[in-house]
């Protein structure tokens, strides 16, 4: 049983509330968020990065996607059903809340939680079932406040140089205006940490792995207000801002702040909490995308330019640890986690590194078919020479973000296994040799990495690729790899300058796992009477492990598509590299 | 110029209407139009099918798609402005509406010919422009009155058999009534000519080439109206109809009828014209998709038995006249026009056969870079033993309508044109051999026909493939091949039954046009944890013309594709040849 669960139900009942919804969110609608906000692995257990759970009276209900399934499985009470999103026939949430929920029953939530798109979808729902909704009731907080409830990370906000970034904030704001001014609105409200930190080139580290600081920002016009906490900047800095016209208002002001606006004001639904939201009645507001999201995500030239280089020095690392695990797994004593860290002691040697962009995912043998598997002191085991060993990992550096998945051969594998490890990389290749024309949207490319797999009646359960920020977020919108649309959900039309995640890979529980991911840089191909083509670059320059593909399995151009690749990491890395492992890489060559 | 165009001038100067708009369409939305309704190419003189002409007081402007831009080129005036759809920085009719009209401006149309959405958005614009809309301005109908405007056809309505249609009408109108009630209205207003051909299993000859008849139909929970050319009927149908509960009213009544309606009704405002929309106006209107769209596209176990019938037969008089085409030509005179001729005559021998499902293309040499060209006595050329001769065509059958296009080589040809006409043959048999998990659109798989070619820097202009109608309109949604999506215009998911065009192309403007052309049958490939896997079966059975291929640009499983596919036309035509055509047949056997 799970005491922090039975003690919610406790406060549910005293205070006749019989559902109560815990999201995995911050205030701010982060994907990863501060120890300070996990209320939803404090309540249910779950240690995953998604995930929504659901308290009833006797009962509760977590749900989480494909990558979570086996491990939820393991970390859940038994009073907890875990609701598999994505499989057929299990309702979302919101169908669960109109099936189960009646006119006698109260919802509660913490409307600082939930996004403004999800609390009126609920609003919605007790209306049309007659449910009670309120979203004002913070009992995880209450409850966890007196059980060591770590304090929001609290750390300095510092400038990302103008040399890293390439653009200035007062040109950012510019662009911005423009678009508040053509959406029609006087303001607009930011909430996204990712897009306060890109807008005003600045970065902290209240949140693992993510270079960003807690912040709201309200631009108008004329006016820009950033709420921070006002410690966490220094005075010089506190006055450079005022040089710009950018007020600084402490992080603890937004609400009285929100309250007074009396405006049309621009924000994103999805990345406004409820709470918020409902702050603003004094205002009409306009929904639409955060601008600056797309802003974000097209990097120019200087941001290219830093992402080659970023991406030499991880490959270095990748690949010097690369070396030594191919030469010394069976010899010497090696656990997942001593092979993370191993990996994690490379990265820390290159230039402008600043610290891993997501905790290293080091699975061996049937780990590895968990897609979002954590090695914890339970879990880890001693890997030696034989199966495979799936390695996801990624570095923040200055001028850039990694993320790059290799699947290492370390010893006999099955023909199964050697088949599909191949197919994956068909996969990887295929899409990442697509020339495509300007206005395609990831939806439309994704089955180039899907079909090799699924000519085989195989499927990863799973996007294709996900964009990445620019030392920021390791996972970033618009642009994404996925195939199911709709049209509440339609991915981005890639552009040049996005950078973009390439990972197919082949999960059998059990068994092994295998995925290979480069990122890729759009690009402008040519331009004709056709139109503008465009097509990707390959960012990641890490080896591929030969030792796992069937080139039986490849036809003449697949072929030249690895001959290519591996080429292109020799030419990059040979001159970074030491003399033994240059002569060791060259043999990676086709 | 065109005296047509300056008499509707002259109109609208006296009737102070600054701008006047005459779409393509008929009441019913129709793709293809009676000649009664064919104003816009009354007034413009551009015959194609697709188009919206806009008047001004000193000049006019036509908007066409890319399969069009050389047609309508060569047949406006120069007093009309040729606006390319799709082409970069040429707006939208709406787009221009909204850069030209001022306040003191008056847009007239017939509210009849424009969709309720179309009219909609005028009606906006007009008022964020301040300029008058009045769509109860027939100006061209008066206009052709004068001048021999022919009258609306009226033919017999007769029964589709059951035999063929495999459900009764009660069944579907039981389907129907289900949609009506869960999308919470009480009736249902449909006004489009397929889609009531289909709920009722009837058949007429109104327009060209599509076996439909002009009505309209409201249906509630317990009663149905079918608005129809009363003498277009038998009294023993009418009887007929009456014992199945169904109400016959005269065409012409529908006007008084939707004025009197007081209930929430349901209907597709894409596909009911903007006057009927506004007679509504006691009604509280319910706006989606036709549920009967989605329920005629996928086929029923009878309809996919007859289509594999329909598409020998179809197949076995295409075989003919290809043998009969490469035998003569060059020997015997022949012309784009008597070619058709001879094909038709072909297709009339088979059983079933009730008509040609589009007016025939063939096109020779360069007439071929033109998508939907259409010989003309002008345009007509001989036919000769060199180059390339594109033919697009179709029947109707009672089971079944058909479209496949083949381009045949009928001598020499250069290298560029080979290298194309193999590339095009790749494109089709790649997407044709797509297995793809259940849930994905046409959208998604798009690209496995167009890489092959934007590999090469190459596009066709157009959709790769569109939903067929059974013995219906040629053209059919909502289920199509194209990339180009936003949120407002996503294709349908595919579904098992599902019949869909695979026809890639290149078009080289003033050289030449290649075009490969299969219909597909959706189908269930195999179920398994990954989910529920669909693939297409071909349903198109006539040769590939082997004299254009370069077997050098295809792989191994290319190549494989390609010996399967001429082996399936083999084995299921030759039973039905004579012993010549049989063993020439062999001979493209690979």
């Amino acid at each position: 049983m799970n005491t922090n669960f039975m003690k919610l139900r406790d406060i549910m009942r005293t205070q006749n509330v019989t559902y109560y919804l815990v999201p995995s969110e911050d205030p701010h609608q982060s994907e990863y968020v501060d120890d300070h906000f996990k209320c939803r692995q404090y309540i249910s257990g779950f240690t995953g990065s998604a995930g929504t759970f659901l308290a009833g009276s006797n009962e509760g209900w977590l749900w989480t996607d494909g990558r979570y399934f086996t491990q939820a499985e393991q970390q859940i009470s038994s009073d907890i059903t875990l609701m598999k999103q994505g499989v057929y026939g299990v309702p979302t949430t919101l169908q669960f809340l109109e099936q189960n929920l009646h006119p006698n029953d109260v919802l509660g939530t913490s409307g600082l939680m939930i996004s403004a798109s999800y609390g009126k979808k609920i609003a919605k729902l007790s209306k049309k079932c007659g449910f009670d909704f309120r979203f004002d009731l913070h009992f995880v907080e209450h409850l966890w406040a007196e059980d060591n409830r770590p304090a929001m990370t609290k750390t300095v906000v510092y400038r990302h140089d103008i040399k890293y970034s390439g653009e200035h904030t007062d040109s950012k704001l510019e662009r911005v205006r423009k678009k508040i001014s053509a959406a029609g609105a006087d303001a607009f409200f930011l909430s996204s940490l990712p897009d306060i930190a890109w807008l005003f080139n600045l970065r902290g580290d209240d949140i693992a792995c993510t270079p960003l600081f807690y912040s709201y920002a309200w631009i108008t016009m004329d006016k820009c207000f950033l709420f921070l906490r006002k410690d966490c900047i220094s005075a010089a800095a506190f006055n450079r801002f005022k040089e710009h016209g950018i007020l600084v208002r402490d992080y603890s002001e937004i609400d009285s702040f929100l309250k007074d606006q009396h405006t049309n004001v621009l924000l994103d639904p999805d990345l406004t909490n409820y709470f918020h939201y409902n702050l603003l009645f004094k205002c009409k507001i306009i929904e639409d995308k955060n601008p600056t999201e797309l802003m974000k995500a097209v990097k120019n030239e200087t941001q290219m330019e830093h992402l080659k280089e970023c991406h030499i020095n991880d490959g270095v690392a990748m690949t010097k640890f690369m070396y030594w695990l191919k030469k010394n797994v069976g010899k010497i004593p090696m656990t997942e986690r001593s092979i993370s860290d191993h990996l994690e002691a490379e990265r820390k040697k290159q230039p402008d590194y600043v610290g891993l962009s997501f905790e290293t995912i080091c699975a061996y043998k049937d780990h590895a078919a968990m897609m979002h598997y954590q090695s914890t002191e339970e879990s880890d085991i001693a890997v030696t020479a034989e199966g495979m060993l799936l390695i996801d990992s990624g570095g923040q550096y200055y001028g850039g973000t990694t993320d790059v998945t290799r699947t290492f051969i370390l010893g006999p594998i099955s023909d199964e296994e050697r088949k599909y490890f191949t197919l994956v990389l068909k996969s990887m290749l295929t899409l990442a040799d697509a020339k495509f024309l300007s206005g395609c949207r990831g939806s439309n490319l994704d089955i180039l990495a899907r079909e090799p797999l699924w000519k085989e009646g195989v499927d990863y359960r799973c996007g294709t690729g996900h964009g990445v920020g620019y030392f920021l977020g390791v996972h970033e919108g618009p642009n994404a790899f996925r195939w199911r649309s709709n049209p509440e959900n339609l991915d981005a039309v890639l552009q040049p300058g996005m950078v973009i995640t390439d990972e197919p890979g082949v999960y059998v529980p059990g068994k092994y796992g295998i995925r290979t991911e480069n990122m890729l840089l759009c690009r402008k191909w040519q331009q004709n009477e056709y139109g503008a083509f465009l097509h990707f670059e390959p960012l990641t320059l890490v080896p591929i492990d030969l030792d796992g593909v069937d080139l039986s399995l490849f036809n003449d151009k697949e072929n030249q598509l690895l001959r290519d690749y591996q080429q292109l990491v020799y030419d990059n890395l040979a001159p970074h590299l030491e003399e033994d492992e240059v002569s060791w890489l060259k043999t990676l060559l086709l």
